[in-house]
């Protein structure tokens, strides 16, 4: 069974090596990670962007599932590109997975993010918009798309030192997709 | 033809009426609007996030088409429930629409939001992360599928006083998705 790795791995500086590794660590669960190809194209080269783009989605489409790395990116929440793809592989009806390696609750992230009150009932930002506030680790179509079409996203005890080369809640969700798809 | 309205919209004070004028103006382009039902769920019910989330998916799965509003939101990038809808429409094969009230890059957005230098021909942001620097309003993946799946992305020349209220730019997409769509 394939597995797409999204997340926004293939923006930190050692994303090749780190994608090696999560492609190693999805082996010893009997799953073939696909990991993005952000960094096999020249940046550039004349449309770079169309050709990762065409590459991800033709790998989206060569796999079976998904794991989606959702830790919060550059903002209270995930990474939009890795949020783009978990909605595309859900709407393919392909089990999605995913896991976050900061465990606070969206309302908590914004809350350091941001001033936040609330208003005749509502939790609102500094801006006066609605913060969700359903004790969700994020957005709920999301939460409630891998609830539905995989399984719950998974996150630490603790935030680990290192959000972006700890690889131990990631491990955490292959052994569960792996277990879900019947490989384990 | 109907189509989903996605948004932060929802999140707005005024999102039920902001919701009756998107609807109103998809009418005069002969197109059935379908406004999200985050607000006509109590979010005190139990398992109201369930609530909207089975709604708004079954609206998605009625719906023709989507418009998403891609105005950036909490952060440099676009709303993630957003995101996440336009990924499972685009995964669904049915044509994808959008537009955001801002016209900047993205890379000129995070330029903004955080501390942006250059390395070795990479641009990168304060902790380190590759920032993407396509010239694209924002990551590569949804401008390509709205190119891909529907048309290009709707913005305006100067960003309008009100971010969250102006229409014009949303009437602009509208008008777009009609002609796409054939109803026009």
């Amino acid at each position: 069974m394939k597995i797409y790795l999204a997340g926004p791995d293939v923006f930190l500086p050692n994303a090749v090596e780190l994608g090696r590794r999560k492609v190693e660590l999805c082996a010893r669960y009997r799953l073939v990670g696909l990991y993005p190809l952000d960094n096999a194209v020249d940046p550039a080269a004349p449309d770079a962007s169309l050709a990762i783009f065409k590459g991800n989605e033709a790998m989206m489409d060569a796999a079976d599932a998904v794991i989606a790395n959702l830790t919060p990116f550059r903002g209270p929440g995930a990474d939009s590109g890795t949020v783009y793809e978990l909605g595309f592989m859900a709407g393919r009806g392909k089990p999605c997975f995913g896991y976050s390696n900061d465990p606070l609750l969206y309302a908590d992230r914004v809350r350091e993010f941001t001033g936040v009150t609330r208003r005749e009932g509502r939790l609102t930002d500094s801006g006066g918009l609605t913060v969700e506030d359903f004790s969700l680790a994020d957005n709920l179509m999301m939460i409630h798309a891998l609830e539905r079409y995989g399984g719950a996203l998974v996150t630490p005890k603790a935030r680990p030192a290192d959000i972006w080369q700890d690889l131990a809640t990631f491990e955490a969700c292959v052994r569960l997709a792996a277990e879900h798809l019947g490989v384990a």
